[in-house]
């Protein structure tokens, strides 16, 4: 079985973008909007997926893709804490609508209620809700809801406890995943996005948070930002900094998707990160689309950069593929079983 | 000959610091310090270089550094125009020193008196001096003073143009290089550095700024931030906003350094960037100091991943060490000559 962990619902139905962008107006002026006023059928939802997400699953033979609400869309600094939190259970209850109508194609990932200076304990019941009630097997967690500011607390800084002690009791990991980027000068898929992973794996380095959260699991998402290309320089920064080799130091917990647009960037991934703290995924559709002229196949087909690795054992692939997976989500497999995907 | 295009004066004597300090405390009551009051010996200088990037250039083998003063030291964030312009003269001129005393050693860059929200028109007159009464070669230049918060203008905008112009006219190129991070969640060289180059890339993707200034040249430093790792990414995110390939749309003018501190990084970067685009250099002494207890070597000491670099021909290994840099550096050629290293 092919597992893809970074799958967004970036294709969803114009009604969603309609009703967020009422909802931003109304924020500006510190109002709300009802939510039940989206509505959106299930026609709608198989539309909006066959030709893209579905399509590429078949055609490029994944399996099952582990979906997000859009990452960009998150947007946390949009409006209040109430903002956040209807958007969110708009969110998370749709891509539950996905995950209940094509139950063997997607499992859910659920984003949260964060916003600005707000402490992430306003975010422990929609995890559990999304967790127990919809079977969803992670969450995706902002470590930036001002948008490319900067503007709240280290990963590992105690303002980050009640949502981490929920995911343990849970025993559901998180991707570390900003939103979109506020600010002009940085893009959002060509720098944010990368500089976010980046950022969040150095605050790591500098902590001492497994410590606390022995079990507490994090998957940095786009190949780990420019980490794995600079892992000298990380191994020496935790090292000048009184910390161990990253190995012991934070890949107990710490897990890197593949999506990594070529066969060099991908050869340097299963080079540098042991091959345990790899997880199969293409972030399709979304970040980059389109085809590479170059190779005649779109950029963000990483099977394929994976599956001609030379380097790389069968046992190895199976592992990125499926088993780490099976692992690091540690509610997939009894969710699997819940939709016949496992016996 | 081996050129280290990208090392800064991190051993500063201590009256630099403490000259800083004072200056800092000043600005933060709007005032300001009479830069005469600092007094450094030659000999406090030849102690500051004699047991680091002296001892290292002879240890390595590495010939000659263009050296530039601390780049998380430049502090563009600190004080107003007149501070950023006081301290830039002061460290430029402390450069000019080091470079008088070791003509053979160290050729100079300056950085430039840049502030928050006041027009680098302001850093023409500094560039000209440094260029033109002390020989240096290139500049340092912050597409963030603000140190994180990215409150200027993407590089792209016109708001740069004064200071392009100069550098056209003088032919002398740029490093982009970031200062110190005012954030607390960003750190400084494992973050904000590599994130700073990878954000002013893709700056350069969505513009058209290279068919205003086709002579123009900037070199990336940190091996390109995030770049070369995700190129697939950034060669798709440049088709997907109407730009042709990073070769024809970028690499006539970007040129990345090669401060990637392991083997798989460089293999990498030597793999994706034409070798005509990468210039040698170690950042020494720098972000990353000790020995890589893995190899017994300085992390930093990134000659030593080159020379080990079996892809790479004896001819690629002397572009990258020697001839990309006379090319990059207009002046460099001349300088050489002046100070009697060539013909």
């Amino acid at each position: 079985m092919i597992i893809d962990c970074h799958g967004h619902y970036t294709t969803e139905p114009q009604q969603l973008h309609d009703f967020r962008k009422k909802q931003t107006e109304a924020a500006h002026k510190h109002e709300h909007l009802a939510p039940w006023d989206l509505k959106i059928t299930d026609d709608q939802i198989r539309d909006s997926l066959e030709g893209a997400q579905l399509k590429f699953q078949r055609e490029r033979g994944t399996d099952l893709t582990i979906f997000s609400p859009r990452a960009a869309g998150m947007g946390h600094h949009i409006g209040d804490a109430r903002t956040s939190m209807e958007w969110t259970r708009l969110c998370n209850d749709l891509i539950h609508r996905v995950c209940t109508l094509y139950p063997r194609n997607f499992i859910g990932v659920c984003q949260l209620p964060q916003s600005p200076g707000v402490s992430p304990a306003n975010c422990v019941e929609e995890l559990d809700r999304c967790v127990t009630q919809y079977g969803f097997v992670d969450c995706n967690l902002n470590p930036d809801p001002s948008g490319g500011y900067w503007q709240t607390k280290s990963l590992a800084d105690r303002f980050w406890y009640p949502v981490y002690e929920k995911m343990v009791e849970l025993d559901v990991p998180a991707m570390i995943h900003v939103s979109m980027s506020c600010n002009a000068c940085v893009h959002t898929t060509g720098a944010h996005y990368i500089n976010g992973d980046t950022t969040a794996f150095m605050q790591l380095i500098l902590s001492d948070l497994f410590k606390d959260f022995p079990t507490l699991k994090f998957i940095i998402p786009h190949g780990g930002g420019a980490v794995p290309y600079h892992w000298g320089r990380y191994r020496g920064l935790a090292l000048n900094n009184g910390k161990p080799e990253l190995t012991e130091h934070l890949l107990k917990n710490v897990y890197f998707d593949t999506c990594v647009y070529h066969t060099p960037g991908m050869e340097l991934l299963t080079k540098v990160v042991p091959i345990e703290n790899i997880l199969f995924a293409s972030e399709m559709v979304g970040a980059v689309r389109g085809i590479d002229p170059k190779t005649g196949h779109e950029f963000d087909d990483t099977k394929r950069y994976i599956d001609n690795l030379s380097s790389l054992s069968a046992q190895d692939k199976q592992k990125i593929f499926e088993q780490n997976a099976l692992r690091v989500y540690s509610r997939l497999g009894a969710r699997l079983k819940a939709v016949g995907l496992r016996a």
